[in-house]
């Protein structure tokens, strides 16, 4: 399946539903629902309109194929959808889901609104979904499942596999995890050990009794790199006295890799990081990229006041002017380079801790080279391009643009990691606010160089 | 585990190693390679000189567990490290790894190394590997563990368990693929549905017929969809007659989107798309670099000559020249922003094709409310912070913030749109490309506005 494929299947399924939208082809359409993946579901009904939103959701059937439909479709989303539909609906769609598909389509609805689901489903159910919801968003214990497969250290590998025809639930064992007498997490067997042995073996000799784990407070960026770094299918979640809570499957892993992705993507862009920002409104958009505009708005505001004071330069030869901007646009460009290879390379561990300064010295070794060789070619084309150009105007550009440069590759590089020391997001913040301090940063030495070789 | 804790294990690990390869320590050093998961050892091994490197893999083991260390390690690392070291050695230690693997260390080296340690391996494997190196790069082919378990679909689930038990190889069965007659992929049997059927069934009575599958030519960023939207544990992959060649698993899809996420940051920042940069030495980072900044040199030169055209409007009012950056400035940040969120949004799955009219006018829309808003507030600062100003000036500023704004947003979300119609990888040129455009634009817009209203 290439690319073009997947697009083009997502496209004729997407055609297909407005068809039948259209022509209020019910029998057709609950067909159709039932027989598409909940993810392609998901997919679709970004591209639909409010109208045929609610229109195909009030079709859906209250059943597992629709809440892990509302499991994979985006908050905002299951919000719209939501917002009209009776509690008792949505409890009825929910009360088979698995715990945690049941917290995240709750979490999407106000709080009043979750309550009010909440106290319809069973007693027990309420208090695990009370416990799951209570933990931190993007935290191992809010994306965990409970339903987790154990067995105790002391039976045989024979017993276990009757166990485990017998499960009914637990849709997918990746693992099985063996608990002792206080029902602590004390090993792990995989399905093919325990085929292979002979069927009296208890399970303490043949577990493993080394396990990776997290804490439900772990941050999820933090579990998924333990199961990217290790290729693990899960990882358990386990309380301080070592009682396993629940687990973290890959397939949620994925997920997070794919948001957190997007969230510094945005957030080094300056546009907030909600990753859903193109299902907002226009002004619920523009509002999310406004705090960063303003910051460099307030720089802009520095620069002019900058250039102001440097008038009486600009009056006597008004040709400095014209090189502005490309003295801060080098400058920004290389900035932003830096700025991205250092946030990336903290993001994929390439950046160890204590290792910053040779990182720095080495981007400025870079920041160098670039700028003397750019800061060459525009020296060159200002002292020839312009017939009534002064004499020194080619060596001031081209110094100008070496230390703009240099510079900007300095501080695209100790933004980040100063950022990082202060135990701040370096994602956040590097953007916008490293080709704003570059902005001013490289005007003011633009001017201080004119003024060292120009007589003005 | 917290964020803190995985970085501090690394950080004692390096520690741990640095300390015993100053004392020499030889049986401590392979005590502790031994028991040192392969992917801590590639990390740590980023954090190592030269010299530390080829001290602590000289002591490593011709076996499995350092074939997996080279399989994780970064591809210049590889070749670094593989350089010195003879065929044999080489041969020696990749004999036992899965072919997946052996193939990745190989295309670390150069062809003829690659060469002469492919003639040292088993025909078989020589074959095995010619045809997985012969796939493209970044491929479903190249990336696919040849080490498949499929069974006949006339076998019985009994049968099936058994031979599963015999298994010595497949460390990792994640779906049981069946075959027909011809070896072509006919289904796909879970393990559970294995256990808990009698004895007797046949597979094709329990198997689930509509597999998706995907081709060796595939993009791993397709397959990575595929993987990702389904939540697959694996993909098999199949040649167009149906034959199963090979599966991509969740733990190398989980690599990919790590890598492809990295390499459209590095794309939109103007910064290649070699995601080991950082390895890289300063000239060959500033090589990497360079070209990118080149169009932003072109389009420096082009706003220079633009501004030198429009020489006569600055030399009556050179305070004009002083909201040159502040214009561009914010400018190439709703730009970032716009190009950003639409280059993620393509990425994600959340802009579909026939949609891109909707999203070019919503995204003008958020460039006319934030432009509005942002002209404003500098046009005010422009009329009362001057007392020589023009009394248009704040006219002029403002408009031309608001124009530019407008114009940056459109910009920024038409060129990856276009190019994606094109069929080219939106990321490459966005970044470097909407930021020089917009310079240029920017200050056109504005000598023009300033043309028009103030009289010069």
């Amino acid at each position: 399946m290439r690319k073009e494929m997947f697009d083009h299947e997502i496209t004729i399924l997407r055609d297909t539903y407005r068809r039948l939208l259209r022509r209020h082809a019910r029998t057709n359409l609950i067909k159709l629902t039932t027989k598409t993946h909940p993810a392609d579901l998901a997919t679709v009904f970004r591209y639909f309109t409010e109208d045929e939103q609610n229109q195909a959701f009030a079709l859906m059937k209250d059943d597992e194929h629709t809440a892990e439909f509302l499991a994979e479709l985006d908050d905002a989303l299951v919000q719209d959808l939501l917002q009209e539909e009776s509690p008792e609906r949505i409890a009825s769609i929910i009360e088979k889901a698995p715990a945690n598909d049941q917290s995240d389509i709750l979490g999407a609805l106000s709080e009043e609104r979750a309550q009010s689901v909440l106290e319809l489903l069973e007693q027990e159910e309420q208090e695990e979904l009370a416990e799951l919801m209570g933990y931190p968003e993007d935290s191992a214990g809010a994306m965990m499942t409970t339903d987790v497969f154990t067995l105790h250290e002391g039976i045989t590998s024979g017993d276990a596999i009757k166990t485990l025809q017998d499960q009914e639930d637990a849709e997918m064992v990746f693992y099985l995890y063996v608990t002792d007498d206080d029902n602590c997490l004390v090993g792990v067997v995989s399905l093919r050990a325990l085929t292979i042995t002979s069927s009296d073996t208890k399970l303490k000799d043949i577990m493993i009794k080394r396990v990776h784990s997290v804490r439900p407070e772990t941050d999820q960026e933090d579990v998924a790199r333990v199961v990217a770094q290790y290729n693990f299918l899960a990882v358990p979640v386990i309380d301080p006295d070592e009682h396993l809570l629940g687990i973290v499957t890959v397939d949620d892993v994925v997920d997070v890799i794919r948001e957190e992705a997007t969230e510094d993507f945005l957030q080094m862009a300056g546009a907030g990081k909600d990753r859903e920002i193109l299902l907002k409104s226009s002004w619920g958009n523009a509002r999310a990229r406004l705090p960063w505009l303003f910051a460099s708005w307030v720089g802009g505001i520095i620069a002019v006041s900058l250039i102001g004071a440097f008038e009486h330069m600009l009056e006597s030869i008004i040709l400095l002017a014209a090189f502005i901007p490309v003295i801060i646009g080098m400058g920004g460009n290389i900035g932003t380079q830096s700025s991205t290879i250092i946030v990336r390379g903290m993001a994929t561990g390439r950046i160890d801790v204590g290792g910053e300064l040779k990182v720095i010295f080495k981007e400025m070794r870079v920041g160098l080279i670039l700028g003397a060789l750019y800061g060459l070619l525009l020296g060159f084309f200002a002292n020839f391009a312009f017939k009534n150009a002064p004499p020194n105007l080619g060596l001031v550009v081209g110094l100008s643009i070496c230390v703009s440069m240099l510079v900007a590759a300095t501080v695209g590089t100790v933004i980040p990691l100063i950022l990082r020391k202060l135990d701040i997001d370096p994602a956040v913040a590097t953007g916008p606010f490293v080709t704003t301090s570059i902005d001013i940063l490289g005007v003011l030495f633009y001017f201080i160089i004119a003024g060292t070789f120009l007589a003005v």
